[in-house]
């Protein structure tokens, strides 16, 4: 690969690299790539696309391959630009309350570095500690405080970024308003790199909440939980994390990682709540009441330590299913939050029909379920009985007035279902856009339009 | 106008008709449409949009026609669509906390109906008496609440829309998350009715806060107005809303519906917090001890009439300025909030070297400022020095990291301007998207890309 395009560029093709950087989280084929490339900059971006053009390559890009849907997961004839080698802070404005970074910054080391100032970056995808920001504005990624706070599209302020041809653009802006064009900023974020590759990313921050406080609940009865959690949003409480786990899911993390909850329960509920000590105490004391009313039994996290071995335990849960099944079918339906206790009963039904065991846990508080279906790859009835069963409650769902993916995006893994959602002219102006983006196609193929 | 596929719906080709729905607020050059029609339902604004392709005619939708920038002001051969007879509420749904109206329903009717459930739609444009939630939407509309709970697209969960081909598209959904596909719901929010013409909304609500406190502050220095705004913001606090009043914009309101503002001040603030009662008592403390610190003088409105006395003066501004001068050339830039002190300076700087009168006014805690230039049309000399301030305020604002509008988007009066702010690729890209939502331009043309 000797170009002058190339020039001081780190790029690889031993096999070695090709391999790794050829899959993700999620279990789409995977295809080795012609080169891996670790940009340093955003000219290097560039010329790496000059140069894939000129040499009819297509361009994946990557952050930190956590994806559940296979949208950084290479095709044949591309070269793969990973960027951990931009994970600059570039500025932050404590005055404006932005932050502009690289997009191969962790998203951890963001939140961690902003709270350090007293500022608080809210989006905390379960993968926080590995997944970049880059990869986050691709897939708009969620996490348990999106109940409160948004997505991560809520906090995008400017995006620069290169599309197919090699040209940069910038998109939004540095103010918290603005009013001038189309909005290509949203149009990009959630895009999958299918659009433009972001090379630089303006963030808002928010200041930092005064107390937190965590509860959790154990129900006996898994409809009850899913009542609480509409419950407790008609008393006009927004937690900022209303987290459910199944018997399922808290068995798995028992095997992997004891924590100490208990096996003998349905369900649980994981409520954080933020904001000022004298307010989340009193809506503590409410969420308490409605749950004790459930049959529900609630204790308080005592400190942080406390705190933090509940979240590490709810982060492990999607790493403890591979213990239970070598494949898992993962799915992040999202239904209206009052169909909650609607969908668990008809997971736990079909489970029971079809005798495959469907693990469910997930941000309940904004009605969005991580459904995992256990099947074994290499028994093919089985694993084609998996997917029949995928479509079933992609069925369901959209009936619910639901949609298929919450925050992990279509990528490969879903394209072939997005017509269950997305309608044939909606299809087509998206297939239209993606054509001015990038008319010969060399961005991201196969992701998200198939 | 005889055809089939105008049957049942209420149109008019009268002069005094064409005329009324000739002009918006803007100063924007009117032309009289060929016909008004009052469409009913969604059927009957697909079958305008068929029987335009047919007669080679275009389609103007307007709301209340408070725009700013002449984005529902009509073209030649067109249609006007008002919609004044589709203004119902189709749902309130408590439970998930949304509703979905049509898109002619009055943004304060939709307020005082959500309030009255004891909920909270935060989007208040200073025209929220008579302005629509479909004009909303078209123009991405603000208001002073937005430093808080943002802007009109925040709260956009699901739109209904015809496109030019008179098919109908649903863009969003009913659910708080969802990634699946390029986002059509943020495209179609503030592209002015150039895309698309939206035939159902679901918007998203909140809980009405439990308190709210009212604030105004005298400064006698402008600079320090400024000043307090950024430290308010700097110590954490975000009021719901931060207003800002000249001197110019004072004494207008107070010659035009008298509330007893004092003539004597450079500047105020009127202030807004809402919450829980014991946290905004602190918060309102900081802030009366931060405007003292800069000389400010703060006093706390003593009930609901009291505030609403100053919310209708605040309001009353726009209409006052109208009695100043013949022609107020209004513009609503916005820069990054810490450059708020330096813009006001810039503007008083700029009317005393031309000794023409700039008033501001407006969102100041978010960085949007509202300067009108006031002059009078028929003076050419007076008039063409007018637009010279406005292009010159255009480039500071730019220079400042700003953006030329903040909330009244770019219509016709603006769009001579918009390369000024959006590059050239950007340009390219926005327009190519027009053409793939509508070919033939018959979608509100001359707006937004000229």
């Amino acid at each position: 690969m000797k170009n002058s395009l190339l020039s001081g560029i780190q790029i690889s093709t031993d096999k070695e690299d090709l391999i790794c950087y050829s899959f993700d989280a999620s279990i789409a084929e995977s295809a080795l790539p012609e080169a891996v490339a670790w940009p340093k900059n955003t000219n290097e971006v560039i010329r790496l696309i000059k140069y894939a053009n000129e040499n009819n390559l297509s361009i994946i890009p990557r952050g930190a391959g956590t994806g559940m849907a296979g949208a950084s997961v290479p095709s044949a004839n591309c070269i793969v630009l990973s960027f951990e080698k931009m994970r600059k802070i570039l500025d932050v404005d404590t005055k404006n309350m932005t932050v502009v970074v690289e997009p191969g910054i962790v998203n951890r080391r963001l939140q961690k570095e902003m709270e350090y100032l007293g500022y608080f970056y809210p989006p905390d995808p379960a993968s926080m500690n590995i997944c970049t920001i880059g990869g986050n504005v691709a897939t708009n990624a969620g996490g348990p405080r999106a109940l409160k706070y948004g997505v991560t599209r809520n906090y995008i302020m400017e995006i620069e970024a290169a599309i197919a041809d090699g040209k940069l653009i910038t998109t939004g802006g540095r103010t918290y308003k603005k009013a001038v064009g189309y909005d290509l900023r949203n149009l990009l974020i959630g895009s999958e790199g299918t659009l433009a590759i972001s090379t630089k990313i303006c963030l808002k921050i928010l200041p930092l909440p005064e107390d937190i406080m965590t509860l959790l609940v154990f129900f006996k009865n898994i409809e009850a939980s899913g009542i609480a959690i509409s419950k407790i949003i008609s008393a006009k409480i927004i937690p900022r994390t209303m987290e459910f786990m199944d018997r399922f899911a808290i068995e798995a993390i028992e095997n992997y990682k004891p924590t100490g909850l208990p096996l003998d329960i349905a369900a649980l509920l994981l409520i954080e709540l933020d904001g000022y000590p004298a307010t989340i105490k009193k809506e503590a004391e409410r969420i308490v009441d409605i749950c004790h009313s459930l049959g529900g039994e609630a204790t308080v996290a005592e400190d942080d330590m406390a705190r933090e071995r509940l979240w590490e335990a709810r982060r492990s849960i999607s790493p403890a299913l591979y213990h239970i099944k070598p494949t898992k079918i993962n799915e992040d339906i999202v239904v209206p939050r009052d169909k909650i206790p609607l969908i668990l009963t008809e997971l736990q039904r079909i489970s029971e029909e079809t005798r495959i065991k469907i693990i469910s846990f997930g941000h309940a508080g904004d009605g969005n379920i991580h459904v995992n279906v256990m099947v074994d790859r290499d028994n093919k009835e089985e694993y084609a009985k998996g997917w029949e069963i995928i479509k079933k409650i992609f069925e369901i769902t959209l009936k619910l007035g639901g949609s298929i993916s919450g925050e992990h995006g279509i990528g490969i893994t879903k394209a072939p279902y997005i017509n269950m959602e997305i309608k044939e002219k909606e299809l087509e102006l998206m297939k239209g856009i993606k054509g001015i983006f990038d008319p010969r196609g060399i961005m991201n193929p196969g992701k998200i339009l198939g």
